[in-house]
């Protein structure tokens, strides 16, 4: 996927070298026509749709790191986080802006591959970047601001969901924190087969946005359907709408789809990693039964009604056996940034 | 403008005591209502409008500093440079979305004050805002993403100037770099009345982004307006709209409107710090002669009708004596972030 006939730079440049007048000339070709060269872009929103708009700020040593994300996986990753917030809303996306800040000793190769990868996630799913800021600093940071368009009865929130709703996931969860285990530890993964490995890697560093759930919900005239991406993992979201919408809910722990790979790797620690990996970048949404059967047989294997909405603001999660069991849903899980 | 009454965090407490949780609890109440608590905020762009998007990343250490900026100019001025984008394009602000990276030992105190500082500058112009992100980072960095609507005949473009427009500047420049000079070495600001001093450091601290040409416009049914912010300086603001409409200019160097507290500064510099000083995030504009002729009578002192575009792609400087001039309009001035 990445086109290596786009790297006419020496791998030894640098980007003090280039000056910024240089570097817009190096990244106008990853815009969209007709966005460049005004103080803003100007974007059509459909009518009779609200604009939604989602941003996520990816820091070099934080979110990603040369040694399991290459720039290409970061320029993926970070558009894939975004066009995901979408999803979660229903919103189509209509583009994104770039705000860079980068070190001068940073290769240009770095940031050109950051932009081929950016700009390889974003033809997949139809849309482009209209917009930027480049500026130096100490430390590479890539903040992108995603926006969408949605009806206004399409729009998912979290608070939405109601007693009685089946809860579905839209695929398998815990693959990418498996992934970045075996990229910061080879020696994890030489047990599994090379497939199973690029299964789980590839999870982490080209996760897929759901955006292909939202015309299978208009299929479906699907109405109310509540939710939210799994971006901080499966229990975070479940607990996320349960406390947005005042409700509870029922989980069958084996209901869970746990990808056959992730239980090679490791089959004593796969539904932790489904339940609080993370950064899956799946769809957890409600929705009345019926929708969501049919949902779940259009999705295939990986998707799943894993438990229902309750009155009450208790989280119980059930066995096969029917035994009520306390997973620990740790509230604060996946909001250590500061901490950790 | 600053509400102590809402600072109740003792000044020492630092980022990393709050966690996420803590710190999103903290901003929530300088964010718009409703546009917390999903994966992304839902803006609602009037049906024949346009969307206008516009982002720009300050970073500490680069775009400002503790020596010549407090937190809450830090946010003001973001806020305004992003409106004065939209200004420039003639868009009405709908909102912004805040990525900030922020050092855990970052003081809890300064946040505040920072988002009190972005929240003085939106309610001014009657927005706020509207979605963002927080992450640690060993620098701080704001990025910041402005929405804006306009209707499709009022967008301004830097390539629409036409031959006989007159250049009409919305304001004095010059005093947000000299602010800064003062700020950086109160040596320099000595002579100067008090009143004076606070002249130049306010255009600096709390620039005023020309959001109230608009309306002005639409009264004087202005039609066809080209132009730009003039936050890179005058001169480079002239020149990206003559290389951006294929045109020239004549520049007559006297009608270049001078704050008399500037020229007091230094009589010597105030006409190049007006030309290249930068950063005071007045508009650039061209348009029918009648017209600008109007718009300057409404605006008062400070603005000027500074010159005419012309055919052919010359920049002349014309003094008062008539006689030509070649001011170094260099073109990489203002692009230097990174060799700098």
């Amino acid at each position: 996927m990445i086109d290596n006939s786009q790297l006419p730079t020496p791998n030894s440049q640098l980007i003090s070298s280039l000056g910024e007048q240089g570097l817009l000339k190096l990244i106008q070709p990853y815009c969209l026509p007709h966005t460049i060269g005004d103080d803003g872009a100007v974007v059509r929103v459909r009518s009779e749709c609200e604009l939604v708009v989602t941003t996520d700020v990816l820091v070099d040593g934080v979110h990603f790191s040369d040694r399991t994300t290459s720039p290409y996986d970061v320029g993926w990753r970070s558009v894939a986080a975004n066009l995901s917030d979408l999803a979660a809303m229903g919103a189509q996306p209509l583009g994104i802006t770039v705000g860079l800040s980068l070190p001068p000793a940073l290769p240009v190769v770095w940031l050109e591959q950051l932009y081929i990868g950016m700009r390889d996630c974003l033809a997949r799913y139809g849309t482009g970047i209209v917009g930027g800021d480049l500026t130096r600093s100490t430390v590479t940071t890539v903040a992108i601001t995603a926006l969408g368009e949605v009806l206004p009865d399409r729009i998912i929130r979290r608070s939405m969901a109601q007693p009685g709703d089946a809860i579905v996931v839209t695929g398998y969860h815990g693959n990418s924190h498996a992934g970045l285990q075996i990229l910061l530890d080879p020696e994890l993964g030489k047990h599994l087969t090379a497939t199973d490995r690029e299964i789980l890697i590839a999870a982490h560093q080209r996760p897929q946005p759901r955006l292909d759930i939202l015309p299978l919900l208009v299929e479906l005239s699907a109405g109310r359907v509540a939710g939210m991406d799994s971006s901080d993992g499966l229990a975070d979201a479940i607990v996320q709408i349960c406390r947005s919408s005042g409700v509870g809910a029922n989980i069958e722990r084996n209901r869970i789809p746990i990808d056959p790979a992730l239980d090679r790797f490791d089959p004593n620690t796969a539904l932790e990693s489904a339940l609080s990996g993370g950064e899956d970048f799946e769809l957890v949404l409600t929705m009345p039964e019926p929708i969501a059967a049919q949902l779940v047989a259009r999705l295939g294997v990986d998707a799943a009604i894993v438990g229902r909405i309750t009155e009450g603001l208790e989280i119980v999660v059930v066995d096969s056996e029917d035994r009520s069991t306390s997973i620990n849903f740790d509230l604060q899980s996946g909001f250590q940034h500061f901490s950790r």
